[in-house]
């Protein structure tokens, strides 16, 4: 089972394409990173490189299921809208590729990574250095957030059936 | 020159074809509507909904130019979000199709067409059916919206050059 995990953003949407072949050898990490717009180009410009980059990895790494995270609140009003704006084109381009996609919270991924809803950023990352059996934390933390979110995905979706495929 | 403009959201997207070929003869309406999207559908494949269906609207009445309601809020943070889903989708068609991409704040629309920003939403539709020779009011709100920011940029398009054309 290969998973995608986008940790979506209008300046950086960080991903990780994390597989898990068997449970016995557990998760290994495939690639990541992490897709950056200039702030000087145009919303409509913006959303379009997240759109082509995401097709682009989607069609490269052909992941089975998508994970991306899960937000209720931002800074403020401008912040969420335009959060919402490159999370909407993340979601569209998974349901594009037919992938089922689950969504969870920081607090649902740190409670499967680390067994604590409340842990520091620096306690993932070390985390997933260990597990992944990487040699340096994954950077930036967008990417480390994308590969996190999958990992959760995928400790769900070892007891759990995906159902939601979409299919388009 | 032919506007599409667009009233974007995640339950109802209104949209509305307005074309000027003659200043002297005014504005004509070519088609309007609503995409509408259903609550008890996936996220993604509600955006997958709005994707589409702008997209075969784009290809069937061929705009030259799109414009889109711009927001600084919304009801609360979850409104907020998913309402930027939706306008990062409206974008995403606007900019693959390479249309040029107007945006325009309600109070801006209305002072476009009425002279004043405070109008009431009846003002507005009068102005619409009247102006555009119609024989009732054009139905529903988020269509009639979607005309009315059509129309804001047509008045602004006619002294100004618009430069920011995406390509994409």
């Amino acid at each position: 089972m290969i998973v995608l995990g986008v940790d979506p953003g209008l300046v950086n949407t960080g991903w990780g394409v994390v597989s898990l072949e068997k449970i016995t050898t557990g998760e290994q990490i495939k690639a990541y990173g992490c897709i950056t717009t200039k702030s000087n180009c145009l919303l409509p410009e913006r959303l379009g490189v997240i759109y082509k980059s995401l097709t682009q990895i989607i069609k490269k790494y052909k992941p089975d299921t998508m994970a991306v995270e899960k937000i209720f609140y931002a800074k403020n009003v401008k912040t969420t809208l335009l959060l919402g704006h490159a999370r909407g084109i993340v979601l569209l381009t998974g349901c594009q590729a037919g992938l089922s996609i689950g969504e969870y919270t920081a607090l649902q991924v740190k409670q499967s990574l680390i067994g604590y809803g409340r842990a520091e950023k620096v306690q993932i990352q070390n985390m997933l250095k260990n597990l992944l059996k990487l040699k340096e934390v994954p950077r930036p933390d967008d990417a480390s957030d994308a590969i996190a979110v999958a990992i959760c995905h995928l400790n769900s979706s070892k007891y759990l059936q995906i159902t939601n495929k979409a299919g388009f």
